[in-house]
């Protein structure tokens, strides 16, 4: 029997729910995955009555109760500290950028959503001053926390996969789906690994395994 | 001398540093405090060089470097775990609304924001729905926190204040000046207890002490 639950959304567009399943997932907690497909905008009837925040990610474990991506990393790495950084100075990065994540690029999380389907294909109107900022931005943190922690490993802090790998794997995702211009050789090969890891080759196989009728218009028909 | 500093913008307005310091002096660490007097709408140039995310509240201690109020307060209550509750259940909950403050709640942000000097009159267009929705929301995880968690103490988890009070301490600042309606008699006795902390005393102290020219326009001539 499992000691809880993970609802997601549905796993082609859900980003903040890819966060909370890779940190659930890095931690090794056996719970059972609830999948709810995602109405769009906020709209999704069932969430409002399932999560306090009417949003995915939501977690039961052992009886706890968690919602958010971020809260859930720290609940996660409460189970297994490796999670974060052994090293006090490169904690604190991984959990600033981490938390520049949660609260920002609302300009790439707007104007490029997470579409697993959606294959190297920049937007019809191009990349306006906003997301090129916050491009160049994650780039920036990508590269200077790689060059100071990474210890030459492929992942951000050094050769295994952490929480804050877990809240930029969806940006990864957005980066390679538009094929977002200016990043570094090193952002490149970083996002390489990311899309290598098993948990996200994982994530891709189901996503492109749920029924069509969950695709939602509004993201598939953007140009 | 002090183990580092702890940059914050104008205390009348910068809410987001108001958690920040409150986190950093609750951990009681030895910080020197400097003050960045804000542009308002993300224009202050000062901090673009500062701060990685060109942003306040920005920390340095023995050699870490933290930005965001978030990390900030996880790395705090590495110095003092009794910043969360002690409960694993407990924390995960306080997580879980610190988190939800973070990356929500927009609408409360953006209609009422923080100004120390306005007392008690609510915004002359009246709350608008996704402002009440934002105000109910709040109301209803205070309530909850303090009757699951809170043993009939003063506070969210009970008779100390900690990081999720750190978090919504500049929401009770705005819901007493653009004095709310609707809250329960749970959230109106969790208010004055927030705004009678000597912390909090400490803070309204100081930022009435700023000097005029450090007030802006754009929050001063609210209706
Ligand atoms: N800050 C939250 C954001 C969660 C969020 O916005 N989740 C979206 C899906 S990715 C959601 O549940 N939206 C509700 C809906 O689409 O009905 C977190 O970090 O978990
Ligand atoms: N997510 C950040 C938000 C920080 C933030 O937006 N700070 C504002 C002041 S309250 C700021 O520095 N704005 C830049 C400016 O006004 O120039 C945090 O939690 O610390």
């Amino acid at each position: 029997m499992a000691d809880g639950r993970l609802v997601i959304g549905t796993q082609r567009y859900s980003s903040w729910s890819l966060r909370g399943w890779l940190s659930v997932r890095l931690a090794g907690l056996s719970v059972d995955i609830d999948v709810i497909p995602l109405a769009g905008g906020g709209k999704t009837t069932a969430l409002k009555t399932l999560s306090p925040n009417g949003c995915v990610p939501y977690l039961e474990h052992h009886g706890a109760v968690v919602w958010d991506s971020l809260s859930i990393a720290e609940y996660c790495a409460e189970q297994d500290p490796d999670l974060w950084p052994a090293d006090r100075c490169a904690r604190a990065v991984a959990r600033s950028i981490s938390a520049e994540m949660h609260s920002g690029f609302r300009a790439v999380r707007v104007a490029l959503p997470m579409n697993l389907g959606r294959d190297k294909r920049p937007p019809a109107a191009g990349f306006d001053e906003d997301v090129l900022k916050d491009i160049a931005r994650i780039d920036a943190l990508w590269t200077d926390a790689r060059t100071r922690f990474g210890q030459e490993g492929a992942f951000l802090f050094g050769a295994e996969f952490g929480n804050a790998d877990a809240m930029y794997a969806p940006i990864v995702a957005r980066f390679l789906s538009y094929d977002v211009p200016g990043l570094s050789d090193s952002s490149r090969a970083y996002m390489q690994a990311v899309c290598q890891h098993p948990l996200m080759r994982e994530w891709y196989d189901q996503a492109a395994q749920e029924p069509e009728d969950w695709y939602l218009d509004v993201y598939e028909s953007l140009a």
